[in-house]
């Protein structure tokens, strides 16, 4: 079993994914949401990528949700914290959700044979279910804007790091997976501190947001693996 | 004082270079065999792009060197190892190198205020004169066509390691520049070892130049740094 990197959305070049199993990474915080959605109730997530795409939805049971720069767009619902889907009745609705690089980065990946979500908070079982579909693997991190995230990457390393502990199947690191892994040993008795002193992790601790952050590095707090089916993410 | 990484060199965009010190690194081999060169008595390499162009200079007292997908081109007198270099008379004489990512990786450095080329063998001196030039520092990372490869990933790890270690200057790491700390970190004890298990490590030893591999991880071996002068590498 192949495993590849994309450093960040940018990069997807959606050919690439053909027959692969892509795992989208947005630590910070789309897909921590997604999968924290997914846990309070919520049946699934409908990824979208501008906001009045949002918008044109004929909303009966579902929820808008969504950030640009870090904030919640005005009228929506929610904004991309996941301690605020925690947080809100969300069971049996569906959300629309448009953020800047998660959501991006999951439409980039329709050409994958699979697509699922994943996150420090999922990182056990979403290595667990990626084996069992039995393809190679992308890592997809999301990043910001053109750039590398570290909190994504090193998500990358942990999820390589599990696929290694099940050892159900031979890997084959990419350098640039080899990289990260190596950034994920190194970091990981200290990956609450690490993710809260990178480029966004600062970021958001300034906007008031420190909790997001903390919570979004609890390690396989969660078991769900959202798996993208006919446009939304849910369940798998 | 920032430090950024640019992954391989088809990322990188000149005009990002402006007033900043590029450290170009191409680990296997071409900054390796460059540093080897001026170590070996070379009175200064210069790197062009393309076989033509170097055959099109007027050789009086230069070598002609070069490799193509790891080969030696044909007809000239060294290929791009730095073992070769370090056993070829080349006392007094320049060297027109081209080599299929490094000497590129030195061309699209032009608009920066000072480019020099660090390697494993350099690392320490590197960082030394790096902090000397008082600028900001892009670590440009060859690697291989258009992927990053781990060699010069981790010998960015290593410079920015010495550069913490002068502690002259307060380092500033972009998120990609910390993950290659990171994973230099981790992999330190083991830096021959991961170097030659790497995409290019396992490629060279398939081609029998494993003496090539090895003497490139050779740490903090050489004190000579190159800088670009007029087009030519020399002795800083």
């Amino acid at each position: 079993m192949q495993i590849e990197i994309v450093p960040n959305v940018n990069e997807a070049r959606s050919d690439n994914f053909i027959n692969k199993t892509v795992i989208v990474i947005d630590v910070l915080r789309a897909t921590s949401s997604i999968v924290t959605a997914l846990e309070n109730g919520s049946e699934g997530i409908i990824p979208v990528e501008t906001v009045s795409e949002a918008k044109s939805f004929n909303i009966k049971n579902e929820l808008l949700s969504g950030e640009r720069y870090c904030k919640k767009i005005t009228g929506f619902d929610l904004g991309n914290s996941p301690l605020e889907f925690l947080n809100h009745d969300m069971n049996g609705k569906r959300i629309i959700m448009t953020t800047s690089n998660g959501t991006r980065a999951i439409q980039k990946s329709h050409k994958a044979a699979h697509v699922i979500a994943g996150t420090i908070l999922n990182a056990s079982q979403c290595a667990k279910k990626a084996i069992e579909l039995k393809r190679d693997i992308v890592l997809m991190c999301a990043g910001t804007q053109d750039k590398f995230s570290l909190e994504d990457g090193l998500c990358a390393g942990l999820i390589i790091h599990e696929l290694n502990q099940l050892q159900e199947e031979e890997i084959q690191l990419s350098d640039f997976s080899s990289a990260m892994y190596l950034s994920f040993l190194q970091a990981k008795n200290e990956l609450q501190k690490t993710i809260l002193n990178c480029s966004n992790g600062k970021k958001l601790c300034k906007m008031g947001l420190k909790e997001d952050v903390i919570f979004c590095t609890k390690q396989n707090e969660y078991s769900v693996v959202p798996i993208l089916r006919d446009n939304i993410m849910v369940s798998m």
